[in-house]
């Protein structure tokens, strides 16, 4: 191993579940030299970031920031912030992420209940509504995309009827942001989190959150403010104190607010590739971003069927912008992988639980939703079956995405 | 407010106590476009990255990986795997972020005993083992720089009796490390952690960490693999799980070891970022690298002195990298400050806590570390200084500094 090897990553063109190429402009954003966090020009920065996230959770609540970490610390600091210990989280599960909720949620103290539908399905109101009956939680835990099965799970009814049982409601939409609509104060969520590297364009490493203003009514009760930094005019909150620091959303929420009371040092070069991404994606417009990806991904799918493979789940409720392919019998699918990557530096992913070995998930997604990098992830695989022995029609996948492709116009 | 303003940071030079000015090399680094989190090329920089830290850290330790956060993630990823509720921590405070270990600690469920000293000395190994044998911890906590008041713990004491005594040591070595010696094993240390932000030369958002086989092993009786990605092979620990699925060390490790389980996406850009910053400072030479550091900050020390400013604290305990210059009765500090940045660009830092608007704090750390930077800051105070009536002997503080710089070589 050579410690001082330069970096050179090859030039992959990533289309699996994420983490996936980035917007060049992105890159670009990240080499820009770092500035002070008290700095004017910096604290700035860091509103126009509230401000252009609130447009991408479509949303008016005030608390919208990022949290420095991946996905997963998005997800952590919303959980330990609603979550008190011995509070009831109820958390479908119809794929990999419904589990990490529930034990996320249960490292925060909470009295999880799960139910979980079929991978490859969604949650229905109706279910939804006897379990919140049953149960009476304090919070409702669900993911909106689930890159593990590529279901998308509806939103809307789950609002409605959180409002109604009076349960607070929260969305990991990592997967699923600006491949799909997303709309946070219509559907009445009381916190959203989200990370950069799927259809947002950017790496991993930034988690933006938005909370509504009874979240942070909940989390102010628990304010604490650090010895060290404390004067007399900070009062700590009545309820139990948040079990995480780092996550505490209460004190990130001081650290971006006016007071900009210090907290964890804001992670510059993320903020820089956070907002660089919410501009990129509100330049172009929400719709058309979310059009691109419908139409990547269908041309996609209609591509991968040319190829006489089938797509894994119940496809009215797959997300745009990942699809499952079950990996053919006279195939090793491990192998086809790895000859994607090595001979045409395509990167698709495998699977997790009970998928593991069953299907690829390929990904169109951000910077690659595009119909070139679909066309030659279509042909390379091609070119893979008809080696292994698949007797496929010579050009209908190509001729079927570019069909497809160009009906979303 | 244009949410759509090109990001076009100011040349700062940044002279305060972090995040500094980073090595441009870094931030070409975090420019290079991703590859997947499976990708043997990526897990090669992984192997690399974990390498390089080893030497950084000087210790022989496997468990040597990066958390993806900012500093205050390393800090604590550490604490809530060590600690399991109801364990003794002793944290001895002299600063500020002595507060902040024991703020976590009790977050992560411990019975945290603290002593303070005064802010600007260090604490001893007497009063160490007299709180160690009356309280006998099961981990200490000592944080070894302290930017709050800019001292230096020493850390060897500390390590033989913790050794002697039967308890973990832990250090935050965040701001003083390749600005100061620090020896992992030499200095019979448990786990550390440490950020980019300081003398490293890198960004804030990533934590470099390091555990002695006493921690893993203590960390791998709480074992805990994640349902959705668990198989029968996998069995859980003896003890209680770790409070946090983010900042569980042991599902950290098993994404960084051979099984490469799946925990969170790695934050590519901040592991280049990492992996640069610990090579441009091991081809340098961690000698070398100290050894500017020094120079830099008694270069500035003496050029400070020069313009009649006193200096906080026990000198003799000084980090190399940043000091504490305390405000003269005749200027306004933060006019002063205000005028820095915004008449020449350089920004020098404020204070928390009982320091507040009594010092200045000033740091050479990392690519700032250089006798450029260390004249422009002195030309510039000296300026503004005169400006608000001061009696200086004009040139003297950039006459001690030359001098003074020359003779470390």
């Amino acid at each position: 191993m050579d410690l001082f090897e330069r970096l050179s990553p090859p030039p992959r063109i990533l289309m699996g579940p994420g983490p996936i190429t980035v917007y060049p402009r992105v890159l670009q954003a990240m080499g820009n030299q770092l500035i002070g966090q008290y700095d004017p020009v910096m604290t700035g920065y860091m509103n126009q970031t509230m401000a252009l996230y609130r447009e991408i959770f479509k949303t008016n609540n005030d608390a919208t920031v990022l949290v420095d970490g991946t996905a997963r610390a998005g997800i952590e600091a919303v959980l330990v912030s609603l979550i008190e210990p011995g509070d009831k989280v109820l958390v479908p599960v119809f794929g990999r992420f419904g589990h990490l909720l529930a034990e996320i949620s249960e490292r925060a103290g909470a009295d999880v209940v799960t139910f979980e539908v079929e991978w490859g399905t969604v949650v229905t109101d109706a279910m939804l509504e006897k379990q919140i009956i049953r149960h009476k939680p304090k919070l409702l835990a669900l993911v909106q995309g689930d890159t593990s099965t590529t279901m998308l799970q509806p939103l809307e009814g789950a609002g409605e009827l959180c409002k109604k049982h009076g349960v607070l409601f929260y969305s990991d939409a990592t997967a699923s942001i600006v491949g799909n609509s997303f709309e946070t104060d219509k559907w009445q969520l009381d916190a959203v989190s989200v990370g950069l590297q799927k259809c947002l364009g950017g790496p991993s490493g930034s988690a933006p959150v938005t909370l509504s203003e009874q979240a942070v009514e909940r989390i102010r009760q628990r304010k604490h403010v650090e010895a060290g930094i404390r004067t007399d005019s900070h009062q700590a909150g009545q309820r139990s104190r948040i079990r995480s620091n780092y996550f505490d959303l209460g004190m990130i929420l001081d650290y971006w607010g006016e007071e900009r009371l210090n907290h964890h040092t804001e992670a510059t070069s993320m903020l820089f590739a956070a907002r660089e991404c919410a501009q990129l994606n509100l330049q172009e417009g929400l719709d058309n971003v979310i059009d691109r990806h419908k139409r990547a991904g269908d041309a996609l799918a209609a591509g991968l069927r040319a190829l006489g493979l089938s797509l894994f789940g119940d496809l009215s409720h797959k997300m745009n912008n990942v699809v499952g392919v079950v990996i053919p019998s006279y195939v090793d699918g491990e192998a086809v992988r790895q000859a994607m990557l090595t001979q045409f530096n395509i990167e698709i992913g495998t699977s997790f639980g009970p998928l593991h070995g069953k299907i690829w998930r390929i990904g169109t997604m951000g910077y690659n939703a595009r119909l070139d990098t679909v066309l030659l992830t279509l042909v390379a695989l091609e070119a893979l079956l008809v080696q292994s022995g698949g007797s496929i029609k010579q050009g209908a996948a190509y001729q079927a995405a570019v069909e497809r492709y160009d009906v979303g116009e």
